[in-house]
């Protein structure tokens, strides 16, 4: 156990720089905030390099349990004061602990689909909140695998784990080019679904029973014409009201659990 | 047409205190950005009472179409440089245009609901983007009218205002106590479900064809027990995942969606 004073420590300044995607990808490494986050991360066997602990700040009950986990991960713990922790959470409320752990691969090789498979595409999404509340989501309808595609941000970034409340490590995910993404839905043999504003077919005359794939755009583009293509449906939720879209995130919860009610829970 | 240059000038002091809670309340005035907002605010009959303009930043087409119908509101224009409209936007993309207006009357009483109606409700929400994304997705929904109760922040929030897209300017709107909610609800006859993480009726199995009200309440702490009530009946969304909870405005957006559903489109 180290216990950390200044603010000037490298490792502090180190774990500081991943808030900026470009040390993220320069390190290989991420940063995890919050403690529900971090027990979700390692009961999906992420192992963190290490963990900041600011005891006075660990107050919720899972501050505590995730302080009863890590001695038994291994992972170097470090000890903080409320200034040090400061400047690691970045203005996060972080429950008392940030972990650095190493960047999870996600690739398309590693997904492993389940049978009768309900897989979910964000393409060009901007915001990694957005990202988060879709997986959020994903993992509440119990959609089998979201692949970020032609991302704005890195899969990883903070706001994203933090939205999604850690299911991003819970979840099989993967960042992929667009191109591939439908190559690879394709040798899934999964239908294709796009949600567009001038979609042709209703969402709820859609058949989701069989093996599915989602594919949602991005906020201010919609999806690129990569999605205009054979054999891919593309629906649209009424617009009743003012507005002729709902948020990406709304979307998705919309037509995952459209797709999870058709299949029967 | 007035132009100011200085971020002195006291009306641009004046509108930017409107950032603060306080002074909303106080000025009972509210800030809107963007010109997409600005038009479904004057399409709502909202009379913004100053509308700052940096010409250079008006570039989108909706900041010209306000240019276009603005003169029609006689409405006070102010073109501003784009250090002044910097510190009136604060930060936000106004898209070249911010207005101030008076608060719009938000009761209760004010609210007439058509026939077959579906209400809904939002109790305790934290964060105003959420309640701006609820609305967002009550509009698209076709959701007849939306009643904040016991907010933690103003209705007319700046981030409420934007993540709506302003449709909280063009769907009937109220603010009001979780009791006098109620009350209310049960005077327009309405049947009451509730969206609880125990609820004990799945949320598809609910009949949702007949006058119906949805209550949603905090992201932290749920519903109070003002909604534990005779004659109100808990859904709840199946979660196959790790989480044990959408994001309310994920939940808002899937139990909106099937009461459309059912009633049909």
């Amino acid at each position: 156990m180290f216990r950390i004073t200044s603010v000037q420590n490298p490792r502090v300044k180190e774990a500081a720089r991943l808030r900026d995607r470009r040390q993220r990808e320069k390190q290989r490494r991420i940063i995890i905030d919050g403690a529900r986050e971090l027990i979700r991360a390692i009961g999906a066997g992420v192992r963190p390099v290490e963990v900041f602990v600011c005891r006075p700040l660990c107050q919720g009950e899972e501050a505590r349990r995730v302080l009863e986990i890590l001695p038994q991960t291994g992972t170097e713990l470090m000890e903080v004061t409320e200034a040090v922790f400061e400047k690691v959470a970045f203005g996060n409320r972080g429950e008392g602990v940030v972990a650095v752990a190493e960047t999870p691969a996600a690739d398309l090789e590693g997904i492993v689909l389940p049978g009768n498979p309900l897989a979910a595409v964000l393409e060009g999404v901007e915001k990694p909140g957005n990202v988060g509340a879709v997986l959020r989501s994903a993992d509440g309808a119990g959609v089998s695998a979201v692949i970020v595609a032609d991302a704005q941000s890195d899969l990883y970034n903070p706001n994203a784990i933090r939205a999604s409340l850690g299911t991003i490590f819970t979840m099989p995910v993967a960042e992929a080019t667009a191109a591939d993404t439908l190559a690879w839905l394709r040798r899934q043999g999964l239908r294709i679904f796009t949600a567009r504003v001038d979609g042709a077919v209703p969402y709820t005359e859609a058949d989701f029973r069989g093996p599915a794939a989602i594919v949602l755009g991005s906020e201010s583009r919609g999806l690129t014409d990569v999605w205009r293509a054979p054999g891919v449906t593309a629906l649209r939720l009424p617009m009743r009201g003012a507005a002729d879209s709902l948020n990406v995130s709304a979307t998705a919860a919309v037509l995952f659990y459209e797709a999870l009610r058709q299949r029967g829970w």
